[in-house]
């Protein structure tokens, strides 16, 4: 019996979606007969019922390449938790296209967002796969996501370079790593870049400190800074307000973004030359690591053998750095923020890296 | 008769710098009795008699190293046209540490500020040398200066990386490439990285003419584009005003920098999601790419060379292939902008690239 | 009390290196007052006494370098279970020399043959803490050595630049890729790279069974095909004889090597153009990637935690992706090879990759 | 009027001949009324008449991709000067495909030997156009090749990583180039990479030149030292014989390559550990850089400018830093060696870099 897959792929452009795509349908066509049809644009493609049918030479040559051959959009639903009239809408249409293309299994690449829709497909009644893609690495469940060290060995180029420029002017670079409302981005990227301070969401900071760190460092002779500080760090202030206050707080101070924020804030307090690079997206395009390729395989050929064995309802995972999977039910609307004693938060603390606490 | 030679780095960051003080070193110890100054912080450690005895073991292992072992600061002169008082007195400090060193030559290795000071320098008698450095590749009088070619290979890769993003998101992607006045970064670096849109300061673009361009790619099936956008690039309206006008009419908008703007206007005129780039400092900092080692390596060795002749008051140029030099008299106060007729202009134009004109 | 540290660095040069001294005397430095002696050319110099006593600013700037600023040799000792009367003399050596320099602790980082040694020398009373460096990944007891992922990359790299030319030539490309007597970095950069076929030393492979799988990717339309293949693989025929019976039967054979050997075998059965790449030691050389930056980083911080809780005869390790240490006792002398049932294994096989079998 | 234009790339792969075939396509496109046949397999296709009518969407986003979408064979005559019955044959061959495909015109992206067969058919009344590819950089009346500087930035960075270990393991890393019988790829990533030793075929070396270049580095107190040799670098000695004897004296040394012969003497002759790194193929794969991007580009540009022109029979080239054409027939069958007083010789020599005479 032939087993009919529709894959998709939601959410922001992350390295490994080609080569996953390619584990899921190499190993489909070895370990079944297959029939894989590919959905386009993410969930919106599955909505309107924009799909076509792949041949096994589609999948040929797209290991190294960036970005996704099935195109993606952001999720479709704002808010999940309350299915709105129109989400009713959306997720009827979604049903009806299942049935229609006579799927077996929808397998779904995406982060938080993807694997909430995902399992509210699969309650829902249908079979659904989903895989654990974000350079984010924010995915609750599993040891690492998918394209994170991509991502990492990017943002720690960027800073590589802002180094030489750093220390040649005696400046102080503030640099904007992206990871959504979690660290790891940054945390890892930090280290690995030999950031002097690493400001994380998970760990709101004191100006004061940073500034601090700096003057430390300018004491020891060293006339040179680098700030790695995450896109959604926030001061210790900025912590005890809400999100609305927080917004407007932020729109007053006229400044965009956090690294063009404790630049100028740097600036003031310690009087040393301090500057932001925002490096952007950047950060999720291109070819992905050889890390990268080998996780984003063995995500793929796993979700292949959760389909031969006809065990739906998963999200597969890295646990304990074997391959595996978690009920989509157990992981869907969770977050896997940086823990206080992570261990590369430990270490760095240890080496007298700065927090900003 | 041992020669004294003083080198400084002044201007922006840039990669070759330590490849070329390298070459100028080896080449002076192997060519004549040497003993090198290293003056720090640019025409600032030469104007507050900041420098140290080099020894020739300061230069080795330096060939791959970003940055500049000298350290380097922005030029100390706001307006080298008029001699303010100010600046008289910088130029008579200068004029005193060249003397204090007992310099036989002074190796200034710089843009075109950095050159207009050494020119200034060479009228009041001292004898200097000038290197071309400059990721803008702006400097008259040579083919190409050392730092460009590495800006563009990294320019080029953000375009690769932010390809892959567009291409799935369907976006209008607009980044941001450096150049100051010039557009030879954006010129290159959007010809290699596959750019659909190339705006540069020296042809200013109207923006219904970019939004047709990426039209023109909807209606043929492409729904993303690449636009890359000089640093100064501007609007043929801007570019009817005057420099102040031009200031106060950008406050108004309200928007930062060239791509912001022109990635809010797309958005609104083509109505597709358009985001703006800016990688800033990562053009000009890290590793210089093998052909920047190599130029920055026969310009060092150029300079010694004509410290052995005896031959100053020259800037070193890579001159129809063949290093060779130009009196500094000569290429102060100039800037290379891009023709337009330049080959690259002209290839890209018969491709069907879009200059928005 | 200062507590006085000797480091060395043994074995084959190997990316991190620096990364995990730097972390080593950061936390040290950090953690308690501390004293630490750089030992030249690994166990060499503990046995001839060529140290030095170490600057705080010697660990700075050193990040980001490939190599060693220790240097490093190959372990003194070929045989280490049979302690030779000569060996006994380089043993007293050390131990003398541990008691001049008034060390506290040893830390050695290196591979199998250096945790024997450091095994050793625990064992006869000096307080040593190992730390894993290898690229070949064999070390018994941690999931990862600091070294593997930058040669993963690096093979990876090579393959992805050999692809193109198997591709466009119509070839088949046998690559050699190191990793001592385990198939780790052959396995985890075949993946990645795309390879067809993976010869691991664990795997013995038929020759016939490699040319069969070039053959059915002919039938299938492909004119080119990827072999990626460890230094110390070998052939079912091969594995059954005795270690010096296939030393002489390869020297009969006239081929150098394990691809060169292949690649005329396949030219000969399959009449496929083949050729061979042995990319050598480009594999083990230049800057760390992230991913062991960080690695060398917690592994070295982790040492330096060691020392502070006076716990001596520790090997460092990743357990469960958590840095930890196992007693040198249990780990050396064992050596971590690839099991068949790798998921990484798994995986390429549920790929229809083949392993030669 | 439509013109049919074939387009075939034949010799090694080098990267940018996809970027190359996209610029011909693109500007044709542009230019004029265009139809292109793709032929396979380089001249091996014109004379089997294995081709296709390709499509404007098969040159889109092949910019960046390594090896040739059309297939490349080594040219199809061993000896071109005596046109032997079987080339007779093979030269009819292709003129009848030539008609059969009703071309206008014939592009042939190749080197030295391409170029040869594409003035033979010139000269047979072909209408042909050749483009200068190849990363020996030896092709007569040009400036630069394209597939050249990639190739030097992929042996710089082997160069850069061997660095290391040479330097940790205090020793002598001899790395061997490729570039056929023209040393412009050993010169440029020899200086690039800082090598202390390069050795070309234009200029025959004396062994104990060398060994003796490596004694006076350790004089100076640096222990290890790398030496790039050309693929076709020969001894003094070497250079005196005759073809066929110099090749029966090599096969009597038992040594593979000038690297291994070159390493193993002088392990022999200084005492020194000596090792042979020989990179290969991967000298010529993977994807262009910008720099040859931004060539290919402008070369091909400028082929669909000649065909717009009915200007036959030519070479494209780049002379003087600007893009033009030589006759077919005044650079067929010519090579560009590097001169005595290349200005990278020279400012090599001028840097005390050994070229072993």
């Amino acid at each position: 019996m032939k087993r009919r897959i529709g894959i998709l792929t939601s959410g922001g452009d992350c390295p490994g979606l080609n080569a996953c795509i390619r584990g899921v349908a190499r190993a489909s066509y070895s370990l079944f007969d297959t029939e894989i049809i590919g959905i386009q644009d993410g969930y919106a493609g599955l909505i309107s019922g924009d799909y076509r049918e792949m041949k096994q030479s589609d999948f040929s040559g797209i290991l190294t390449l960036g970005g996704t051959i099935l195109g993606t959009r952001r999720t479709p639903f704002r808010n999940m938790r309350v299915i709105e009239d129109d989400n009713v809408d959306k997720v009827k249409a979604m049903k009806e296209n299942y049935k229609k293309m006579r799927l077996d299994c929808l397998v779904t690449l995406g982060g938080n967002g993807t694997h909430k829709t995902a399992n509210l497909l699969s309650e829902e009644g249908l079979n659904v796969i989903g895989l654990p893609k974000t350079i984010d690495n924010d995915i609750w469940g599993t040891d690492v996501t998918f394209g994170f060290h991509t991502a990492v060995d990017i943002a720690t180029d960027v800073i590589d370079r802002i180094h030489t420029t750093a220390a040649s002017h005696g400046r102080c670079m503030v640099i904007e790593i992206m990871g959504n409302k979690a660290g790891w981005l940054t945390l890892y990227s930090g280290i690995a870049g030999g950031a002097d301070v690493i400001l994380l969401p998970e760990i709101p900071y004191d100006p004061k400190a940073v500034a601090k760190a700096i003057e430390r460092r300018a004491e020891a002779g060293k006339d040179f800074s680098i700030v790695a500080i995450a896109e959604g760090a926030m001061t210790q202030k900025e912590a005890k307000m809400k999100k609305k206050e927080r917004l407007a707080f932020r729109q007053e101070t006229g400044f965009n973004g956090a690294a063009n924020r404790l630049a100028a804030e740097l600036q003031q307090m310690v009087g040393v030359e301090a500057r932001a690079v925002i490096p952007g997206h950047v950060q999720r395009g291109g070819t992905p690591s050889a890390y990268d390729r080998m996780l984003s395989t063995i995500f793929g050929v796993h979700a292949a053998q959760l389909i031969a064995d006809g065990n739906y309802g998963q999200a597969v995972a890295m646990i304990g750095n074997q391959v595996g999977h978690n009920p989509l039910s157990e992981v869907a609307g969770k977050t896997k923020f940086v823990p206080d004693d992570a261990q590369a938060v430990k270490a760095a603390r240890a080496m007298g890296i700065s927090f900003g606490e």
